[in-house]
């Protein structure tokens, strides 16, 4: 469940939110710049934003976690070599290319980090760098270490909110989420709009805490964050090769308590994966799949991943339509595929909390159809509507409302549950991938 | 492979065709009727197609495979337990309401089936119920029933032209192949557009044949057929609840060797596989993709799917936009989940004859590009144009040629192979299905 229900009526109010949200926790740094380059794979120029997250002292105590797709890129090869390493002193993100199985990959990653170590006085193995953007293609590293001048320059102590401006590629707005405990802070930032499934997608995210924890506890909770947070979600089940959820802490701040300080990384992480699919590729509406009474979690997670990634109930949501029949039919899809099938006689189901579907047999009559469109009107991020030519594109570049499509599947069977949340699939979302190269 | 390479400039040369593929064996008769009706879940009326195909002697020589969704439509579920019935005489199916999880959904089924025995003079078990449409809404029995003696009255046993055309919902066309073997002939039809996916989808087929063929023999061999045509094609990943690949032999054709009658049945049901995805809910480009070099059958067949299934790499196809880096994705996050772990090193990937993968990294320039892009270009059934207010509509409504997009994988750890065919995901696709109610 959210642990907020904003409502913003335009870019400004969400602008003040976000900056209250940003404020970094001592020991952090951060900067950016951006530059023009061309490609050697493409006959375009582009743009790309370099960041830097720099601690003011290198710290033993920071974690992260990777894509387990097959094909991870240069950075996610190097990313988890440093995990050994004995302490983190800055991160190095870029966007536009990702560095994924391009010539010579991982050398240019080092070279990159190399310089950047240089430029703030710190050892290579203390740089970790992040890439995201076109797979494939080769990174302009003269131009990245030419630059890194600039963004070195512009490293500041006040707001996290210019390395979540730096890392988007067709993300509508920055994502920041925050919480306060006691004298400590924990700060995190989210990129991530396509390629986004369970197992990490092209999704970047960087929590920043003062908050003293020793290592192994931080990575212990981030696994256990990450996998109720962003292995939870789905916007079109691509798994991207670049996948990154880093953890620093400062340890500025001593005596939190570990529960404490692991209710707030689960609150931040929770919330900006809430904050990932809402912005997710074409999302006009998020759905919430509840799913009780499983067998096990496992059961319980992917049959929710089954609903969320079902093209035709995906495309029904979009349209405002409660097509019931699809829902059924993702379920019965998912069980009857299942190697751990399972009796669905005693499945119900509900939308809006409005019940549908109870003992093998739908339960439907127009006035409950009037009822449940309007659910999902409500839940509608903003109207569609093409501009010229067909294009389609978002009218909105901030989150409108925190509302969910809510779907509650209660198969009766067991005590495991999980929440999953999914987008609808629109014109937007074909608009902006069937053209669209980052 | 294709066994056809067929080229289509206009609608009357493809009925043209479909007439001459058309021809029934002796020994059946096909016979339709539509009517208006109101269905007791919605406010609007709506139009249902009755088809029905009958032998002139009830037959022991039948067989079907079905869905594995967990929610059977009640035909399915009347049709499982017509397999153990001596013969059948006659198959009933209607369009518009796919009788799926609906209140008292088999006792209307088996009506059906009774009132149809009554006007064959068939008993109700010689009755094979399919039907397609809408999942949850109650079959319109009365009217059905009511509509049976002018579906009688219109039998006829020249062509299954009739039937093929009754049996759609959202298609384009009808789709009918057939084969001449000897004296022999098979011919099957098929709808289907929409919830294509492995393991079989809203797809209903019926094959009939004169050849004589013992059932034990016709159900091995159908098995065989349906495995390497409709269970390696997908649109959408979703998988129906009612689909149906059913065959009938008359038995009139004496001396036909069993290889002969399998490798037609194949070729029939290889094309009809390709023609439901050509004719897939706005598929624009259908994608052929070969796996070789795979440890096993079912890895390879899997991995295809995974390929074909893929959003953004559908979507970077409907554009024609040759997007390496969403494939590679696609067969990382595969072999990442995998339980089958697999060296990737060895892999090497081409699109349209020409290489763009190797020894882990990517062989690409701009030059190549271009060439990459003329071959999505070609093998585009359609341009893409949006009628007014962003609707998507297909400009055309016959199969305008037989290309593919050519994905060739070859993972070079094994020697087991699989071809597996899907569509691209297009603005079609989103218009058809944010508004479509079948």
């Amino acid at each position: 469940m959210p642990s907020t229900d904003l409502i913003f009526s335009n870019r400004d109010e969400h602008l003040t939110w976000l900056r209250e949200q940003s404020v970094l926790p001592p020991g952090f740094k951060v900067g950016t710049t951006t530059f023009d380059f061309t490609p050697q794979e493409a006959l375009k120029p582009a743009r790309m934003t370099l960041t830097l997250i720099a601690l003011d002292e290198p710290s033993a105590d920071f974690g992260a976690v990777f894509t387990q797709n097959a094909f991870p890129g240069a950075p996610v090869i190097i990313g988890r070599q440093r995990l050994d390493e004995p302490t983190m002193g800055a991160l190095v993100i870029n966007n536009k290319i990702s560095n994924v199985c391009a010539p010579d990959g991982v050398a240019t990653s080092e070279q990159i980090c190399a310089a950047t170590a240089e430029t703030l006085k710190l050892k290579p193995g203390q740089v970790f760098p992040s890439s995201t953007g076109v797979i494939g293609w080769r990174l302009p590293a003269e131009a990245m270490i030419a630059a890194l001048p600039a963004a070195d320059l512009a490293l500041q102590s006040e707001s996290i909110l210019p390395a979540a401006e730096g890392i988007v590629t067709t993300d509508l707005y920055p994502k920041v989420r925050s919480t306060q405990i006691g004298e400590g802070r924990i700060v995190g930032i989210a990129k991530g709009a396509g390629m986004i499934e369970p197992n990490l997608a092209t999704m970047l995210v960087y929590v920043l805490t003062d908050i003293a924890i020793p290592r192994d506890v931080l990575r212990a909770e981030l696994t256990l964050a990450v996998n109720e947070s962003f292995n939870r979600i789905s916007i079109d089940s691509d798994t991207s090769t670049s996948d990154t959820v880093a953890v620093v802490s400062s340890g500025q701040v001593e005596g939190v308590a570990r529960s404490d300080f692991a209710t707030g990384l689960r609150q931040v992480c929770r919330d900006l994966a809430e904050d990932v699919v809402r912005n997710g590729e074409g999302v006009r509406h998020v759905i919430r799949v509840f799913v009780q009474g499983a067998p096990d979690t496992t059961f319980a997670t992917q049959l929710g991943r089954a609903v969320v990634n079902a093209p035709l109930f995906k495309c029904a949501i979009a349209g405002n339509d409660p097509n019931v029949g699809r829902l059924v039919q993702a379920i019965g899809r998912f069980v009857g595929n299942s190697a751990q099938p399972i009796d669905v006689s005693p499945m119900r189901l509900s939308i809006g909390g409005i019940e549908i579907f109870a003992n093998g047999e739908f339960m439907l009559d127009p006035a409950k159809e009037v009822t449940l469109q309007s659910h999902l009107e409500a839940a509608q991020l903003y109207a569609s509507q093409p501009t010229e030519n067909g294009v389609f594109l978002p009218p909105v570049d901030y989150p409108t409302h925190e509302r969910c499509v809510e779907i509650e599947i209660n198969l009766g069977v067991g005590t495991a549950e999980a929440i999953v949340l999914g987008g609808d699939l629109t014109h937007e979302y074909v608009t902006e991938n069937a053209d669209y190269r980052s």
